[in-house]
């Protein structure tokens, strides 16, 4: 029996917060609640980061006091440092993210800090999240590779997860921001953090498409017995400190992956479906995200529902 | 040590047939000339159709005429009938494919006949070209499943692909002509044919990007010890038979992939690059079949090489 996958959506944070387009609250309260009618029970919905870095997510309070509270249902936000957390504190929301970077270079652009101060920073904000029952998530990004140091050490992930995680993290995220893994790093990765004490149930996979990796990257992490992946609905999103970084993992690729997978109907042997997600229900959603946003957006299964709605609405 | 992988480049012929803007035949020996300078040693540069039926591929004969003869290099001319074998064997090519379809639908709607039809008209004009002693390869399309019958059982694919062979055909090649395959199927279908006595050296995956899959199908079939797998530059191609087909597999997706999986510089006990092929060479092809064709093409890696061409541009 395969274990089911844990989808982690990052559209409404990760996704737009590059857009230059300012979305209404209403409207990302809307996408949240189809999001959970299509079956996610952990979202990323917003960004306590100070309102003037990222506009698009200055209404995160609003947002967060707006949300469907369903139960099971997980809402995650952003959390950049102690004035975040406190923000979030305010709020009623009960799982946070923070997030460093595995490269020198792109830390210090994205945050203008070292690792060490950085880590020193974040160990704050998760004790202290900790201390008031929050469940946590560490982003680590580029660490699969960064666009100005090039490849990254695994051994250095792994250390600096395990000082995430001994400051009271519960799940790290590996971020491959500018979408430069591939199947034998993700194996090295995976190598080396559970080698070096990580359970694998501690470990998310955000994989970006920017190279066309995303899934196959997914796809080999799954088959080492990852089940936690993030995913952003058209593969919304990416990186603006970095080159070339073009697009999360498109969720819908995902799920599609994930069911086909477990398909039992189609392949002898199979299983269950393994996200219980609905995916014509998502391929709505990219629709009106597409509209929302005012650009073609470029996940692949997301072309592939577009150009069958357009046929649809020709033969109707 | 890996076995190297071999690349089937299909731009000129499967990536072309659909495009309604016909290019000159000088741009397409250029491309070819391209790609050999690139280093594929396996090009399908057009098709013996009847001309009426494929503009596009009108110029069949003059292509060949011109094409650069370059030592280990193969050219492949599709054939579909003992016409078009005819006329290939007025030119100077010396490796043919023949394609039919796994469902009795798609197959009726490609060329009009049942499959035993076309198996029967396929064995002779297979046999008349083993007999003047070309390389032959035989498309088996839809063999992932087919938009009008749905999934397709592996078993029909192999009791065609033994007819196939034991009329004389070198390789079967196993088209995903609309993108329904995923790993699972790639490896009942694997399975299936090497239980059935063909052996992996004769068999060549032909995936499509339809639902993103095109790349975890490679890596998929890979792990199985498949060495061969066919691409279009950027992605360029479709069927148009068959609703939502667009985007055969983009060579420079499967390109960087293998490049990646076989890159000693970066992984532990990676291996020697596995393709041979110019990265940088083909991205700049893809740019100009893109120019050429008018429409922004969606291949993963092209789309990501034409945001670094901009950036650089904008840098420069």
């Amino acid at each position: 029996m395969t274990s089911p996958i844990q989808l982690y959506e990052v559209c409404l944070r990760d996704g737009l917060q590059n857009e230059s387009v300012v979305l209404p609250t209403d409207f990302k309260v809307a996408i949240a609640e189809r999001l959970v009618q299509a079956g996610f029970r952990d979202i990323e919905v917003t960004s306590f980061v100070r309102p003037r870095w990222i506009p698009q997510l200055a209404d995160a309070a609003e947002v967060v006091r707006r949300l469907p509270r369903v139960e099971g249902v997980r809402y995650w936000a952003l959390v950049p440092n102690m004035i975040g957390l406190e923000r979030a504190l305010e709020c009623d929301i009960h799982h946070v993210a923070t997030f460093l970077s595995a490269s020198e270079t792109h830390n210090r652009k994205n945050v203008n800090r070292t690792i060490k101060e950085s880590l020193a920073g974040l160990k704050k904000v998760i004790a202290s999240a900790h201390g008031e029952g929050l469940g946590i998530r560490s982003y680590i990004s580029t660490a699969f590779g960064c666009p100005f140091e090039g490849a990254i050490d695994p051994g250095r992930v792994l250390a600096i997860a395990i000082e995430l995680l001994e400051a009271g993290a519960d799940r790290i995220a590996l971020g491959d921001t500018t979408g430069m893994g591939h199947p034998e790093k993700v194996r090295a990765m995976l190598s080396t953090l559970v080698e070096g004490g990580i359970e694998l149930e501690r470990i998310a996979l955000h994989f970006h498409d920017t190279r066309g990796t995303a899934v196959v990257n997914s796809y080999a992490a799954w088959q080492l017995g990852a089940r936690q992946f993030d995913g952003s609905i058209s593969g919304l999103g990416g990186c603006p400190y970095a080159p070339g970084a073009a697009g999360n993992a498109c969720t819908q690729d995902l799920v599609h992956l994930f069911e086909r997978l477990g398909g039992a109907q189609e392949v002898p042997g199979g299983h269950a479906p393994l996200t219980g997600i609905d995916l014509e229900l998502l391929g709505s959603i990219g629709m009106d995200l597409e509209a929302a946003i005012g650009r073609p957006l470029s996940g692949r299964y997301h072309e592939f529902w577009r150009g069958h709605l357009e046929r649809e609405a020709k033969t109707a």
